[in-house]
């Protein structure tokens, strides 16, 4: 393409609104255009690149077996009512307005009406059905560019079998298959088990990649490839033991000291030894939770513990069952009311420090075997940076993650709901077990470039680069130089896709500025001193490498870098 | 692809509110699975004809040098309401509930928008913008399957011009792609001028099939390629002179007869000697309509002319008039507050029989420029099947057409309303004049089928069919037939794409029957007999010609079949 009669609309400043790079660096290199809040058009270079994903995917899913069909987005709300999911997506699903339609989130619904239709006997099954296809949710905070926007493309399939056994080969078959698609895309990503969210199902896996704008955060070892979502994280961090050196407990005077930072500095011991008390009120109990004094409790592990839902207990209720404030609470003697959790990390631990259940006071050398009643002991702490890994002991990092696919074993929920059976060996019928997997295509862009780029812009790979060449006439007031780049573009233009950048208004700056912020993968410069040479300047956008090249040694090079 | 590993869903039976043979097939054939009203699902079969059809559209656009973009479905609304099309669409559009959201109908308003973003000079333009993406329009009655269906995929484009003579070449470089869009995709069609409706324009022309499922009248000569809406279309029809034999009219009595048959009966005269008077109210003035009395007067080229609405006059506006019924109106003596037109086949009639405003009674030898006031002559008859061609003076047909494609010269309707400007040589800024041209891409599939099937099935051609083979295995209990076909499988699948029918839980006859249900060009058919000679079956769809070929000629013969 020429530069000239192309619509390349590039932008110097950084858009007011655009957060993290990829956002920033989309909108700058005019792959995308916000038309309204989470809603972009995708411009030609960004298309062409969500085009080759695309493309990336299908080729993996037709080698799975996959079979390519292309649902509608409005659906009759009937259908979605029969399911229960009206409610459950709630405001996330768009309605339209005096009609009985709603525009799909997502395609369950559909492919499990069709199997209903169609499926009769387990001859007919597995089945891998998928699409690429427009999908639409009302984020509440759009955010991020196409990373979370209101309407978005995503290849959802979704597999079709007769017994969990082979409902496991069809999701082994996704799982590969997706490592493969964002292997060929040069994403560095990691995998997470993961909840399945408001799908329902038996069991999932996240896809991740490494990135400050994720909104999840997530544990990994770089040694053994351990990664889990916080939420659920475990790490092999040693508990300390404090020697028991009393044989009974010692209440202290502990004047206007809150905290447990305050108490170790009151008392002059390490904040380990003292034992958190935390307090959560459900329907049934209040709950004190013990913890190492410089431990978090992780809710999410709670939450899975008890079962039910919970709320942390305001002032007057500490008072009112524990007879202190908090600051001040502790294990020892409370009433058989009150269930006691204590976190692993504190199991048959000597020699703590707990609150007196007196204000200002507190219980020195505890043994909480001893001296108090413990109903749990239970994993509830929020894993740190560098404890170490709970599979191979190497230090664990926390980082921030974005999802790029979810693949989920469904099991017979929608099945079920929409009566789709199949017929077995035997002529009994069985509902269908289904698996369903999603990948976004914009956000393998935007996450791609999350980990591509330098502070002059995109760095495109062979895979995903929305063109092979970038070649830049340097200056077009220069006979010799309109001549023989217009002569490299014909040449070049038959084996590979090029931007010619062909532009007369603008200075060399400017397009030397341009091709980074593109960032096609090998630019080819063509200027007056290097053709007195007979020569171009090759620079190669990754590593900023530039090297001089004969023109006749010039298609000779772009294959070898092209291999 | 193996048909047992499928989902090839046919269906034998018609279904019932399938009315036109495109939508029977679709479904039978397992292209399409209705959802709701106007809305499908594609199923693997039919979305790998669209996929054909949408790479012939991206060939043809690239080659006029289009740029590819995808835009949002979700709009907000005030964009819309800026250019005034909220109201101009009205039901067609679908709102989303309690949002500023609408589903765009088409995406006249975001491409200005983008381009008022980015077009600053002259310099920048012209520019051919297009999508293939889905379009929602809430027709009112869906009907005849992807015909007209509520949601449904479009090839749109858009072109940005700094003239009107520019913009004539962007107008006809799409002319020309959409000529050989249709010719690649094997679809007869025609052009013709068309109103341009609500997108508003200064030109247009429609691209048509001729289909009994169309809902347009279209006058076609097939000698000269003269096709125009019935609704504007003139004939070369000569005008009959009858003599006048008379100096004065004459008044008869004619008792009972009511219509122009009856009367041409009773007198004994040709019907065309009988000149027919049809009333209309308009806001200002009666109207009486002088026409030949086998003609009829086109409504379309009426409001043409008038340039305002009208309506049928009742009876009693007919008696208040002109003293008499309808039956026995005539042109001579009327009031000077009713306007007289006359079309043109009746210009200077001599001798002709009109009404004689006086119930039972008619004139004889009226002689129109002597005895009555004509205020205008024009051409407002409706043409009729074997007129002379107005052009070449063939034969007319009159048949029923299905719109493919539509292109319309849009100017600056647009550009005006949403300030999409740029700076010319001069630097003053003027409107960007623009043109917007679109092809629907199940509908040229459904026209495609409409124009190639018989009473097995579909007929495909080699650029649409989804498949370019299609095995049959005769008798999957033969081994012999099971190896062969799996070896002829395998060797073919690596130069074609080939369904290979390999079910062995239904009988030949069913393989056969589905195999000219689905249409694919070249059937070859694997039986023992021909085994024993070492020979298969090749049935050509299309002309239903057989011929035996031998195994190791079966390559060459595929080749050149496929040339």
């Amino acid at each position: 393409m020429r530069f000239s009669k192309s619509f390349f609309p590039t932008i110097k400043e950084i858009p007011s609104d655009a957060v993290i790079p990829s956002h920033q660096l989309m909108i700058r290199s005019g792959m995308i255009k916000p038309l309204g809040a989470g809603i972009y058009s995708f411009l030609p270079l960004g298309y062409r690149v969500f085009q080759k994903i695309m493309n990336i995917i299908r080729e993996e899913m037709n080698s799975i077996g996959g079979q390519e069909f292309h649902l509608p987005g409005l659906n009759p709300i009937e259908l979605w009512q029969e399911t229960g999911r009206v409610e459950s997506f709630g405001d996330i699903m768009f309605h339209v307005k005096n009609r009985q339609l709603i525009l799909a989130p997502t395609h369950e619904e559909v492919i499990t009406s069709i199997a209903k239709s169609h499926i009769r006997s387990y001859k007919e099954l597995p089945q891998i059905w998928y699409q690429i296809q427009t999908k639409f949710r009302n984020e509440p905070r759009p955010k991020s560019g196409v990373i979370r926007s209101r309407q978005f493309i995503m290849k959802d399939s979704y597999s079709l079998d007769t017994s969990f056994e082979t409902l496991n080969t069809s999701y082994n078959l996704h799982s590969e298959a997706y490592k493969k698609i964002y292997d060929r895309s040069g994403l560095k990503y990691f995998i997470i088990g993961a909840s399945s969210g408001a799908m329902g199902g038996s069991g999932s896996q996240e896809f991740m990649i490494e990135s400050n704008a994720g909104e999840d955060t997530i544990v990994v070892c770089d040694k053994c490839n351990y990664a889990s979502n916080l939420e659920i994280a475990t790490s092999n961090k040693q508990k300390i033991k404090f020697e028991n050196i009393s044989s009974k407990t010692e209440k202290v005077f502990t004047p206007n000291v809150k905290t447990i930072d305050q108490l170790a500095q009151f008392l002059k011991v390490p904040v380990e030894q003292c034992a958190k008390s935390v307090v959560y009120i459900t329907d049934k109990n209040p709950i004190l939770i013990l913890m190492q004094g410089n431990d978090q409790v992780n809710e999410a592990k709670l939450l899975t513990l008890l079962g039910t839902e919970f709320r942390v207990s305001t002032d007057e209720e500490l008072v009112e069952i524990f007879g202190a404030e908090t600051g001040s609470l502790g294990p020892v003697g409370v009433s058989k009311n009150v269930k006691v959790i204590c976190d692993n990390q504190l199991r048959d631990a000597k020699n703590v420090i707990t609150g007196a259940n007196l204000n200002d006071f507190h219980l020195m050398h505890v043994d909480l075997l001893r001296d108090s009643r413990i109903d749990a002991y239970a994993d509830i702490r929020v894993v740190e940076e560098n404890e170490p890994c709970i599979s191979c002991g190497n230090s664990l990092r926390l980082i921030k993650g974005i999802e790029v696919g979810h693949i989920f074993k469904l099991g017979t929920k929608y099945s079920v709901a929409l009566k789709a059976n199949y017929l077995d060996e035997s002529g009994n019928e069985n509902p269908i077990v289904m698996g369903s997997y999603g990948i976004g295509i914009e956000r393998i862009a935007a996450c791609y470039i999350e980990q591509n780029y330098d502070e002059n812009g995109i760095i495109w790979n062979k895979a995903l680069t929305p063109y092979d060449l970038h070649l830049i006439a340097v200056n077009m007031k220069s006979e010799k130089v309109i001549e023989s780049s217009n002569k490299i573009y014909e040449e070049l233009s038959k084996r590979y896709s090029v931007i010619f950048d062909d532009r007369s208004q603008v200075t060399a700056g400017v397009k030397f500025k341009d091709a980074d912020l593109l960032g096609i993968p090998i630019q080819i410069i063509v200027g007056e001193r290097n053709l007195d040479n007979n020569s171009v300047e090759i620079k190669l956008r990754r590593s900023g490498e530039r090297k001089i090249i004969k023109l006749e040694a010039l298609q000779t090079e772009i294959e070898k870098l092209n291999e």
